[in-house]
């Protein structure tokens, strides 16, 4: 938060405290207001978004901001709840329903209008992840019979004018989606001009209800869309996807893309209001699975015993040629999973990046052997550490277990996301620390053989 | 890409490379024109270019899809290329120089008005990632004693339909900004009404040029905006950033992110078009400055080297012990990098969180401290492994160094990220493999000093 948006939040908690002249909240945002009750105890928030006009009530609640929705409802009687959720856009509802408890679900579904509860319903059906789950059912739609001067003062006479006109459906009668235009080719066009033959002739970019929100994303920033329309398999318009929306969605999928590649669940709520209990319950799961996957290292170190007890000098290097793996392993990982994000690749591309990370693993641990064995040998020479009379085999040792480890590291941190997507999660949940704790054993394992073939005879 | 999209992108290739009827192209959209131009060798893309039509051609070029802009101009004459840059709008322009070698910068600057290259020189001062480097300097602006009427006559007369008016501003003749309205909000008020009683009346959103791209990104979402106006410091308008470029901006930053936190320079271009020699050099700088840091674990086992020959049982858990204080540090730094970046919390917060990363960190160690020494218990009750007669003991280290590790890795992860903003580089710039490696000669430190602790006089 900048500076100014930090004093004016504090001056716009104070007139939400004591509710004394609401009207002058008029002029505020409604998303600071939503900001400003999420400082105040849910009853309080409650009572202050009573108190505030109708119309501007309306207006923060329907902002995603504005944390602990059903909290706030929970003490509001049926006659205030009531036209403050009938007044909500159906995306917002929606969204508002998917955070209550089934049986504030029901109390407040009954509030509802029955044409208005089949809509709310037939969005719940979508996972809130999907074009389905964030379109909404409230958008300019004109017949194919209009001209542009109809459907100008149609829109100019309906809904409230603060929402911009993200786009301007023509529906057929069987409710085909027959043309998307925009706000700004209705104006430049001559009113008489038919609707169907204002603006330009372009193929339609639509989603179905089940498309990923990311996909929707995607489409919207190639496009340069302000809207997706969603449609069902006949064509059918059933909702828009808008890109307020659609950035609100970004950012959380970035949030869960950082989160995952960090290793940990997604936190539902900011960091600070977090409670502590709920982020060692998010962050224990995940690292409780990596450190059972890391106990195979345990193990597969105590099969190396015996080398170790001949060789200790070989101890010194587990820690180095670990992590290395682990490294080249997350930078391909992260590359990979963006990539496929981006549509840069495909699964079936995936032998195309495997044979690009191979040789590229094999060059980077060439690299990083080369400075291991440096480093070594200057050790040596210099008399700052002395790695016994096989020195040079050791050294040799760490060089070609580096190259082995980093090339085996790239290529499964690569193919990591590829699994993934095939089984059927999201490439991202391939963290940084998944790929180390996948690569670790199996680089114990390299560097133990490299040691083995090396040094059998001398030091094995 | 979808299905739909590739076999789409098949077609256009095929027609761009044969440039037979380029008309058939008018009904594709020029974001698809440009991503089959990637295709094709820069010379022929760019005679494929030359033969479009010349108002496909401009918006062709005006996609930040295009690649390789530079190499299509290059062989192009300059009565060929002049008129295509002037048609551009200057945030393109601008794109398309800050790519261009110098030399090619000043033979296509020579072809532009001297009003143009003013408006150019301009916006080029400001760095892509602020809002001056993505503003654009064509708007909608009409003059505060305009009504209603007036302006939407204006819109309606001036510039191609085609683009969106994200928004209209009110500039005085001092050049300040006075308002800023929505078309919709322009639609809906009577013609007679002066423009600066048109919409509602709200506290203005406007950012200077050097603000950060992501700063712009939040401010756009948080106030659902489709423009954020940039003002110079006497709040004159200069230009306005839009929510399409913020869109690709947002995209280009989370690709940073996920990279940087995948601990690897950022590729400027796919992945799939990267050479192989590029790839590897943007990842063998990160790569070999983590394994100089790391190789003070080696300096550090050296210190040790004594100690693990007297119990060489410590060593089977070294890569153990190492990784969850790693993995622990990673969860920590993604938390903050997107906390920070969201303005849920501010650097001056750092002991708040500290504060709370050090219990978590202390609770989740303890948590992992136990599942070890259960395990170590377990294999030695079962016999599946002999820990020595004061396998104990060793238990009791395995759990209390994981403990300190732990807690240290939450607490270096969270306090990274800090570090790095209040040294001025990007919090972002905190990878995973970055605090596993800050983690791990600490993490040594603490396990042999723990394990110094409860086992001397026993096995040490």
């Amino acid at each position: 938060m900048s500076q100014t948006e930090i004093s004016a939040q504090a001056a716009l908690l104070d007139r939400l405290r004591h509710l004394g002249a609401p009207d002058d909240l008029a002029q505020a945002h409604p998303v600071d207001i939503a900001e400003a009750l999420n400082l105040l105890e849910p009853r309080v928030a409650g009572r202050a978004l009573a108190s505030l006009p109708f119309g501007l009530a309306v207006r923060v609640l329907e902002q995603p901001e504005l944390d602990r929705r059903p909290e706030i409802f929970q003490d509001r009687p049926a006659a205030e709840a009531g036209p403050l959720i009938r007044a909500m856009s159906p995306d917002q509802q929606a969204d508002l329903f998917r955070e209550l408890p089934p049986g504030e679900r029901s109390r407040l579904l009954a509030l509802l209008d029955p044409s208005a509860r089949t809509t709310l319903n037939e969005l719940l059906l979508y996972p809130r992840d999907t074009a389905g789950g964030m379109m909404t059912t409230d958008y300019a739609r004109v017949p194919p019979d209009w001209t542009a001067g109809q459907a100008l003062e149609h829109i100019r006479r309906t809904g409230p004018s603060r929402k911009p006109v993200y786009a301007i459906y023509v529906v057929g009668p069987d409710q085909r989606l027959v043309r998307v235009l925009s706000l700004r080719e209705l104006v430049s066009a001559e009113p008489g001009t038919p609707i169907t033959g204002v603006g330009e002739h372009r193929h339609l970019v639509a989603v179905k209800p089940t498309t990923d929100r990311e996909e929707v994303a995607r489409l919207l920033g190639k496009y340069n869309l302000l809207a997706v329309p969603v449609v069902d398999d006949d064509q059918r318009l059933v909702g828009t996807t808008t890109v307020d929306d659609v950035m609100d969605a970004l950012a959380q999928e970035q949030t869960e893309d950082l989160h995952k590649l960090g290793g940990l669940g997604t936190l539902d709520q900011p960091y600070p209001t977090t409670a502590l209990s709920t982020m060692i319950r998010k962050r224990a799961g995940w690292l409780c699975a990596l450190f059972l996957g890391e106990m195979l290292t345990a193990t597969a170190m105590q099969h190396f015993e015996a080398a170790l007890s001949r060789a200790l000098v070989l101890s010194l290097f587990i820690p180095l040629i670990m992590s290395s793996g682990g490294n080249s392993g997350s930078q391909a990982t992260s590359l990979i999973i963006r990539a496929l994000a981006l549509h840069e690749v495909r699964v079936r591309d995936w032998w195309r990046v495997a044979a690009r990370e191979l040789p590229a693993g094999l060059v980077l641990g060439s690299i990083l052997g080369a400075v291991g064995m440096l480093r070594i040998t200057a050790w040596q020479l210099l008399g700052l550490f002395d790695y016994g009379a096989h020195w040079g085999l050791v050294a040799a040792t760490i060089g070609a277990a580096l190259v082995g480890v980093v090339a085996f590291g790239s290529l499964v941190g690569s193919m990591l996301p590829f699994a993934l997507r095939r089984l059927g999660f999201d490439p991202a949940s391939a963290s940084a620390p998944f790929v180390a704790t996948l690569v670790d054993v199996t680089g114990l394992i390299i560097y133990f053989g490299v040691a083995y073939l090396i040094l059998h005879g001398t030091l094995l």
